[in-house]
């Protein structure tokens, strides 16, 4: 087993990185007997991994309650929400209770939102069963809502008390959602580490056919990386930014497509073409460098092109909703290199409009 | 002016207690020119206030926006909350807006929890119009909206960056909020400062027919007493939990009755009475205690009887839910004596019963 130790200003807290983790019930320190426990998860996972769960937490004489939320982006709404707190104040779940989210991006959102919110703050631990959730929103502390107007809206910065990822369960998951989470993977290569940029380039085929080792080693490294980053800047004002990268114009395409027709990693990986073009734009990478990304991103089974119909102009007044705009101006996070990226504010509209179109087919 | 410096542990803000405030642009610090605003209000305040805040705010030079949310306790949901978030997006706010809060407690809390939750957290100053919110509710981060199952059971601990508070929106108040208020104002006397409850005891005539400078100090001692503990423990873990002196009580009361048929300080003057009862019953204050509160409380034309119909035994099934309740075992704020309050976790169900008895008509 693995572990990464994410640093926060006042505590730190582990992630758990092996195989068969969810039938230990050491996996689930701090948890211990007589602790209440309720478990967030949506149908489609709770088939594969529920049971294992709620098995190890009874051998760990827990109490344990669940609740299943819908599966899909466009359930991360308040009314979901409300859900989990009907369904904890229903259970009579007092100030100390602990909330699991099982799951991907999406239940680990609105529990950890939740966890952020019942009682004004419960503990809460993160079991995320998608690549995705795994090497990205599973660390960080942010969670959050979408409202119609705009996705994660609503939401808070809230830390688990610990994060405990299971390879096992990506192999229940569908192939489209292992290359979502690989997008993200390669970004931390992309923005951060080109080391790792390579080492992805070397491995890419080995982990989409989920070889445990590759596996592991990949998602130590983008916890570190990201850990590296959140300890730094826990609330998102300076280097944490980075991790955008890519997003502004992804949620844009989510937004335009509405939320779950495209997966996020695929609109993101389609969005750091995007921005990796308007970097070129800029003077900084080369084109060579755009055309690496864009063949990892293939291999990785990835959209490289803008969803069929979204014109280059149709992105902008969604971007300029997104909460990344700082003062009205838009914000980008653009590439100086492969491996090292920037905050970019002056840049015009006409260039993000000319990036974009590189990829509207 | 009185100030009320409220210490934090990483930073601190102040509350500016004195009249006509609103008027002046210098109360409104650190606003400035170019400055986007969101002010949350209901149309009851908003008729005599709204006006004046845009004002001063326009004479800033910000960019002001506004919200009115319904009036009442009823209305303290993620309804309403909902409607905030809407409207700041409708009117593209982004992370750098302030939220400011118009109105009285409910006002207060809901506009805070929109501010903590906004993009995961804006900046937010409070303009508490009521003397209970001018006491109580806007100071120590308390946020939160109800659920049907529950009073303030979703929320967060979010600190405003300053608070106003103008005595001269009390002349406008309802007389009956004015006793509201004043049971809070009691409480504090009653749970730290025995001076402080003889002061009260001395003056509550003129404080009830609004002598300005009675309850500038009123309020600046509350506030004092109130930051004094929320600085030790802001998250509630410890002292702070004497706040909650006759709350217990109260939100049984509130939560019978159907929140907004009785003002919250009125549940918790009762509350109070029964939770010193329960102490005399435990074996700590006089009876002669008890009865100098009842009068003190008679005085600032509080209730001092359980509603109509309510009985004894109908409090306990609302208690065991409330949050102050940790693990399952019910907690209480009692007195040692006026002015010396301390946490009992060991009181049996029936002397809790017996203690509401004596204030069942």
């Amino acid at each position: 087993m693995l572990t990464v130790d994410v640093e926060l200003k006042d505590r730190k807290y582990p992630i758990s990185i092996g195989e068969n983790l969810l039938d230990k019930i050491e996996s689930f320190y701090p948890l211990k007997s007589g602790d209440r426990v309720m478990i967030v998860s949506n149908p489609t996972i709770a088939k594969y991994h529920l049971a294992t769960v709620e098995n190890t937490l009874s051998q760990l004489e827990c109490i344990v309650d669940h609740v299943l939320i819908p599966d899909g982006e466009q359930y991360k709404t308040l009314d979901s929400l409300n859900l989990i707190f009907t369904t904890l104040l229903e259970k009579n779940h007092n100030r100390d209770t602990t909330i699991i989210a099982l799951g991907g991006g999406v239940v680990g959102d609105i529990a950890g939102y939740a966890a952020a919110s019942y009682q004004r703050g419960v503990r809460f631990i993160q079991i995320p069963t998608t690549l995705l959730a795994q090497v990205d929103s599973s660390v960080g502390g942010k969670t959050a809502v979408n409202h119609p107007l705009g996705k994660n809206m609503i939401g808070a910065f809230y830390q688990p008390i610990s994060v405990i990822i299971d390879i096992n369960t990506l192999n229940t998951l569908p192939k489209r959602e292992i290359s979502a989470g690989l997008a993200e993977v390669i970004k931390y290569g992309a923005i951060f580490d080109i080391q790792f940029f390579e080492w992805l380039e070397d491995h890419i085929d080995g982990l989409v056919s989920l070889e445990s080792s590759l596996l592991a080693y990949c998602i130590e490294r983008c916890c570190q990386l990201k850990s590296m980053v959140v300890a730094k800047d826990e609330k998102e004002n300076g280097e944490r930014a980075l991790l955008n990268f890519g997003h502004t114009f992804g949620h844009a395409i989510e937004a335009h497509l509405g939320y779950g027709n495209w997966l996020h990693g695929e609109a993101v990986a389609v969005g750091m073409l995007e921005a990796a073009a308007l970097s070129h734009l800029n003077g900084d990478i080369t084109e060579k460098e755009v055309a690496r990304l864009e063949l990892l991103l293939a291999r990785a089974n990835l959209p490289t092109y803008s969803p069929d119909g979204m014109l280059s102009n149709e992105y902008l007044p969604y971007m300029k909703r997104d909460k990344k705009v700082l003062g009205s101006k838009l914000r980008f996070i653009l590439l100086k290199s492969l491996g090292s990226a920037y905050i970019a504010t002056n840049v015009s509209e006409d260039k993000v409009i000319q990036a974009i179109s590189h990829f509207v087919e």
